[in-house]
């Protein structure tokens, strides 16, 4: 028997029917290679209603609550490890992301049904992780992160009010469902690593020790717009020149604050007027910086307002700053991840502790229960985009990874 | 009688008639305020054909020709100086800026009919100055230096072909008008000095040495779009972080290079795919640098190119040089520069020489006949907006010299 293939003995995860189960939920949204699993589309709410068959079918007593999490509960068991991700996509998104950890939890609930003596299994997709309308919005309600204002004021890119589409979904007046910490001993997530690491390194799993948290800050330039043929250089108020070369300052600063697991980006910027022939009024840069630990961040974020405050004022251009999101860092549970290094050498996969430079819905569940994450490697690096892939191989190999963790979790009756 | 108002002496020119005029020609294409009179627009038609009255109305022979260009020629004279300048205005442009030239020539015009011994005067409103269809367009046809198939290709910004406008203007068909060397022995053009100088320094008169010549290089630098939090730094290729180290170093070394005239600007920038989560993969910036000298600009430019070498694959990142527009400086008449002095003295006016940063009708003459330039303040320096203005007491000033400067060249009987 090749060891890529089948179960490789009785009571193994059968990783045929976990690619069989990937192709079945990527029928829902797919055009021409790309999904479009929206949160709340028709596509996303049909592969919803797919999934909670499947549930179903495993004895699971299943829920789809107002925002779209779907949740199947063991109605045997009193407590249970909750294993899970998200089946909506980015528009035009791929078929790994969300729909690997959704499809590894249901084979693995279906592989351990009856393995747990004490511990049942729930599984879950959350809804909305890609962020429609808010990101990871349907596992901050599930945490308890979320009021009915908040939704009442979300909005998608195109406009589209929340509480339209959740009537439109046939989810109005639904009940949220929480989590519920007496019940949950654990959550497991497992995802496609959606950067070039694992490959890079040729490592099979990553190990989740942190989601970085987040911090945008907008730093605003505001000069004058002039004739840039007749306005002499020394009687400017150039947005821009004042832009680059705070810029090119912060990018200068950073690396000496930063941690090794630190990055950011300045992947927003903007310059008005925007004619050749007239000096810059206004430019805009967006400065996004993550880290595990907030006290770097926090280093990073004094650093930027430090430059801001220096730089107001020069050249007559002024020179302000504004928060404009933050997600926190969440750690990983350091048990779960023994769990799953160990997992990892009973399968012969080798493993590596990482961040996780991406949001996940992991990150709302962590601060109540113990929480772990596994990475399989991504093709390229790619991902939110057709080209999206893992090969063959990895998936099988995750597969058994998670199944054997989860295994572990049942026979130690919890966290160890 | 007030110094501000009405003709000084008999023979003088008639600043209520200028200031009247300016306000009858603005009749057309204004818009709570601003101008519309972009070229061949019907507004931009109906002033030329009230001109053309006006012109008539002095017994000049008047011919509108396949461009726009207004022309009024003295039928009593073999040689003539030319006044003028444009009747076109930007999209919500203001009321001077081309209208005080054409309006200066007109009563000057009618001021010294009779004043010539052997010259004449002709006078001038050039089709599409401000560059609805290409820079200059009248001036340059009128100079022999736009060919047939370059008006074929010719389109606005909003995808209007000139042919399409020129046929809906009633122009299609019409020959062009050519300067004549023979017949022309002067151009003189008044203007706004849409910058702060004059204001600035408190002098009346702005006599240009020059019209500076304009270079642009567009710059590209081509990197790879990667997910922001899992990308480790040192796996980038960063298009915008290029592009800051790039801008911030031009901007840096450019004063060091730069005649006490130069100007130069960044006033386009772009950065794609434009997402705070996405390492940008492409950035993009226009500069624009001016001088009268063609030497300053040849230098400047090599130092781009040179930086731009020098940049190229840094941090795994294309940097790429384009050459996107050239205008070539223009030098005034140095005697024509002298005369103006003399009338501005005689006026009781200060003036002073500078550049013209803007490029001007004036620039397209200057090879073939004698042509100097006289500017009047610009309020804040404005213009190309419905709020640029310029005192009552500078538009009449600015009449006394104009129409001094032409009759001292009628006196001498051309050039001295």
């Amino acid at each position: 028997m090749l060891a890529s293939s089948g179960p490789a003995r009785a009571g193994d995860i059968d990783t045929d029917r976990v690619i069989a189960n990937l192709r079945a939920l990527n029928r829902f949204g797919e055009r021409e290679g790309g999904m479009w699993r929206t949160a709340l589309s028709e596509a996303d709410m049909a592969c919803r209603a797919w999934l909670a068959g499947e549930f179903e079918a495993l004895g699971l007593s299943v829920t789809l609550d107002g925002v779209g999490n779907l949740v199947g509960r063991d109605p045997r068991a009193a407590r249970a490890v909750l294993l899970g991700s998200h089946s909506d996509s980015v528009p035009n998104g791929g078929w790994l992301d969300g729909a690997l950890g959704v499809v590894y939890a249901l084979e693995t609930a279906r592989t351990l049904r009856d393995a747990g003596r004490e511990l049942g299994i729930d599984v879950v997709s959350f809804g909305d992780e890609e962020g429609a309308f808010l990101g990871c919005l349907g596992s901050a309600s599930f945490a308890g992160r979320l009021t009915d204002v908040d939704l009442d004021a979300a909005k998608s890119r195109d406009d589209v009010r929340f509480r339209d589409a959740q009537a439109a979904a046939g989810l109005a007046g639904r009940a949220r469902l929480s989590l519920d910490p007496g019940r949950t001993v654990a959550y497991l997530e497992a995802h496609i690593e959606q950067g070039p690491r694992l490959e890079a390194t040729g490592v099979d799993i990553g190990i989740v020790e942190g989601i970085v948290g987040l911090r945008r800050q907008v730093v605003r330039f505001a000069g004058r717009a002039d004739h840039a043929g007749t306005t002499p250089m020394a009687m400017r108020r150039d947005a821009a020149q004042a832009m680059f070369a705070f810029a090119a300052a912060v990018l200068a600063e950073l690396p000496a604050l930063a941690s090794p697991r630190s990055v950011w980006n300045i992947g927003i910027v903007r310059v008005g007027p925007g004619a050749g022939n007239i000096v810059p009024s206004s430019a805009e840069i967006m400065i996004e910086y993550r880290d595990t630990d907030e006290a770097v961040l926090d280093r990073m974020g004094a650093a930027i307002l430090d430059l801001v405050a220096r730089s107001n004022g020069e050249g007559g251009v002024g020179v302000t700053a504004e928060a404009a999101g933050l997600l926190r860092p969440a750690l990983m549970d350091r048990r779960l991840m023994r769990t799953i290094a160990e997992a990892a050498a009973t399968v012969g996969a080798s493993s590596v502790e990482m961040p996780s430079g991406a949001g996940h819905d992991a990150q709302n569940l962590a601060a109540d229960v113990p929480t772990a994450m596994l990475f399989v490697p991504s093709i390229d690096g790619r991902s939110h985009d057709p080209a999206e892939n893992t090969s063959d191989a990895d998936i099988r190999r995750g597969a058994r990874v998670y199944c054997e963790t989860v295994r572990r979790i049942l026979a130690a009756g919890g966290i160890a």
